[in-house]
């Protein structure tokens, strides 16, 4: 092995952050909670981002961008928005450093202090709300479908490597709509946009729901997310789609005339997913030896290995693999030929597997006499010799089978951790032992929640969409309740 | 017409204005010299970071991205670095706000200081070198070929939209280098991509050269540049490529053991441009009825108007031109039908012109049963009358054509404006009555340049690269000169 990774069962969190440094998607910054996003962890984003904005832009958006930096005065102008947003805001206060005169070298130049202080967006509801006040007038400006790319800021005090990082990158989409109905359809059209790409992309299963009113987004009306399971128990919140009603719209004074020639107030939504889910991605398929990458967005998905003796072996395997490096690439298939002479066969093998490479081709002289090469995959581990003719089909075939067989193992996971429990002993009891979702009566009040949170460190991660109704009873209460609704620890 | 627009003639700077707001490129924003770029805008320069991407990419670079914040102490570390940044930095001090217990709202929490103040990145060089400190050991991590797309904030006293914002969107590239000539290498290898795409992709001719030494970047060794013309005769920094020797190896301490294993210091590069591109892009083509884009990046390539009375009519055209667009976009035409019924035909002719959309067909019906359709260039307004048989192909070739003519009539243009002066009244007088690059002979010193900046405002754009070398005096001191540099008035 190239690399010590420490194993799941020892340190389940060191072995995410082994995975993270050492299969070089991210470091630490000299900068608190802020992270460095290396090149492949880069290439890993930059090929979700452009899957994701396809499918925004086949939804009808466009991308636009908004202003960095909010006047805090904006923060403040939808009450619980700010109440959620205050206690971890990054403030601007000054615009200039100058030489200190006591000789205290560079310092803030007292004389550039900012008439009001600007906030390093944390979200960007403010500000762009602000912004469409200008923009709509009439229904006939609406629907507004825009979507920012961006880094926000949030100063968590706890950070972790992609999953919470007080610096992070995301979408975030702001729609603006004439009717309640519209931006209602929005939301749930932009939340199963999320669920197709996290289920087909990242071969994440996720479950589609609803918050409770204690986990809803700071000045939303509803916030439906999605929800997934990694692989010790935990929940993480994948991607959250906002029916903010009319209160950003009211908060910024923004009105249209609609058909009937009557001013009314505007609709929103807004939507994200942030670098977060790379966080996901790991935690919901790698293992021991490293990483483990669903093939529609490794970055790389195939590498082909050389094993020879001396030039002329390795002359005749190159003229090989140029030809099927052509091949493959004409099937758009992401292949690199890693010939490097700094390193042996097998401290490629590991160091491919540890970035989480989904297929591995390794040529030999002895294969080419054979007219085969070993194609090793690395969610299975399995190995078979196969034919050099209709290579690159095969492969094809080959990555489709790796991503339908990782999201059908994942899937299965989830399904065998959303346990139900009828008792708060049960309840505990199962948290403790298996992890997981678990199903269990709620009597619907946020005091109720917060004791459960209290008690168990487990919150509601939704009350998921088409929730088949029972009669039941609080599990803590014992309070009468309609459905079953999902607790888990989360990320 | 839709909008009116100021005549260039008029008033230039409020054309630009103009063609800027109404041509939907961008916004002012509430926030001070910080602009929205609207969905068209914004979609121009996807098309522009799309393109140099691929040819970062092509050229072995690799995306990365690195913190927002960098710590006052790193931008001290090199020492013209901080004095070129200082002046215009945006400064977090404190990471939260709280309710103002004397009822004054919600107020900056005087508690949540920072211990070290941070700077929102003007720039990355130093947490960019504080980190390849870590990533560089020895000369087989070399070279390393870094860029990040990202946003950065400098607190300019006077804005204008794209020229000159507080926030901008840009690329930086960071490049380390195990010799000075490969870096250098590099650097020109940069300046040479970012000419390639202002004159094949933006249509815009280019002089590369080098900067005079008070021209550099702050901490640059060499700052390498291309440099255009706009249509009012002032020049425009376009891109800029910098040789940094070992300055900021040096800063933060980035050695490596060399082939001969022995420590050396790593030479760097740094290269950028921004979306002050779309600044030079509008002042170098538009004219008074608004923009004009090159086809190679313009968002919108071809609109299609119907011209019709009646469903009847309407419905003809129709499926002729959902065969045409199948053919344009079949021939990777950038394509749109605008049927839309709430404005004339007329009314839709000059918002596409406003927006600089290349190629406009118009199609009605009386075209249908002749077989033709009215093909408009928006560039030299040139009407004919096409066959509808092989439209797309004559389409395809027209949009070359249109790419081809923009660029030999801009560089037409500038070379006019190329004009030698050999004295102090000469060189005053071609600024004042034409405008455009002055060639003349310099004395070489800083003196000279600022005394001939303050007389006439005009500074060095740059010593062109292979300048001709020839015996002359300098126009200010009258001290022998042995080349002529290239000054103008500029953004």
């Amino acid at each position: 092995m190239s690399k010590e990774i420490t194993a799941r069962a020892e340190d389940y969190s060191k072995w995410y952050n082994d995975l993270v440094l050492k299969g070089g998607l991210a470091d630490y910054s000299a900068v608190r909670g802020c992270m460095v996003i290396k090149p492949y962890g880069f290439a890993l984003w930059e090929g979700m981002r452009d899957v994701l904005d396809r499918m925004f832009k086949e939804t009808g958006h466009q991308n636009a961008y908004f202003p960095l930096f909010i006047p805090k005065s904006f923060l403040s102008k939808e009450a619980s928005h700010v109440e959620g947003f205050a206690k971890e805001c990054a403030v601007v206060t000054h615009y200039r450093l100058k030489n200190d005169p006591n000789g205290g070298g560079v310092i803030v130049d007292p004389e550039a202090k900012l008439e009001e202080e600007l906030i390093v967006r944390p979200t960007s509801e403010t500000i762009i709300w602000n912004t469409y006040k200008d923009w709509i007038q009439s229904y006939r400006d609406l629907p507004l479908l825009i979507n920012q790319w961006a880094n926000v800021v949030r100063w968590e005090m706890r950070t972790r490597l992609f999953l919470r990082t007080a610096e992070f990158l995301w979408q975030e989409g702001h729609t603006a709509h004439a009717t309640a109905e519209e931006a209602i359809a929005e939301t749930k059209q932009m939340l199963e946009v999320y669920a197709d790409f996290a289920e087909n992309y990242m071969a994440v299963p996720v479950v589609r729901g609803v918050k409770s009113p204690a986990e809803r987004f700071a000045g939303a009306v509803d916030t439906y997310c999605i929800e997934a399971l990694m692989q010790d128990g935990k929940a993480l919140q994948a991607g959250t789609s906002h029916f903010l009603g009319q209160n950003f719209a009211k908060a910024f004074e923004v009105q249209f005339s609609n058909k009937e020639n009557k001013l009314d107030y505007v609709w929103a939504t807004s939507w994200g997913v942030s670098t977060r889910l790379i966080g996901a991605l790991i935690m919901a398929h790698s293992d021991d030896d490293g990483l483990i990458l669903p093939p529609r967005i490794a970055p790389l998905q195939v590498v082909i290995v050389p094993i020879y003796k001396g030039e002329e072996q390795k002359a005749k395997i190159d003229e090989k693999v140029h030809a099927i490096m052509a091949d493959l690439k004409k099937a758009g298939i992401r292949v690199k030929y890693d010939d490097s002479d700094n390193a042996r066969p097998g401290w490629k093998f590991a160091e491919y597997e540890m970035k989480g490479v989904p297929v591995r081709i390794a040529l030999g002289a002895r294969d080419l006499e054979n007219n085969v090469a070993e194609v090793a995959r690395r969610d299975t581990k399995e190995k078979s010799s196969l034919s050099l003719d209709g290579l690159a089909e095969r492969i094809g075939a080959l990555l489709e089978e790796i991503q339908q067989q990782m999201f059908n193992k994942a899937k299965t996971y989830r399904d065998e951790h959303i346990t139900p429990a009828n008792t708060m002993e049960e309840f505990e009891h199962l948290l403790d032992t298996k992890g997981g979702f678990i199903a269990a009566h709620w009597d619907g009040t946020t005091e109720t929640e917060e004791e459960i949170k209290e008690r168990t460190k487990a919150t509601i991660r939704c009350i998921p969409l088409n929730n088949k109704q029972e009669a039941g009873t609080c599990i803590l209460t014992g309070k009468p309740s309609t459905q079953r609704v999902l607790f888990a620890r989360a990320y």
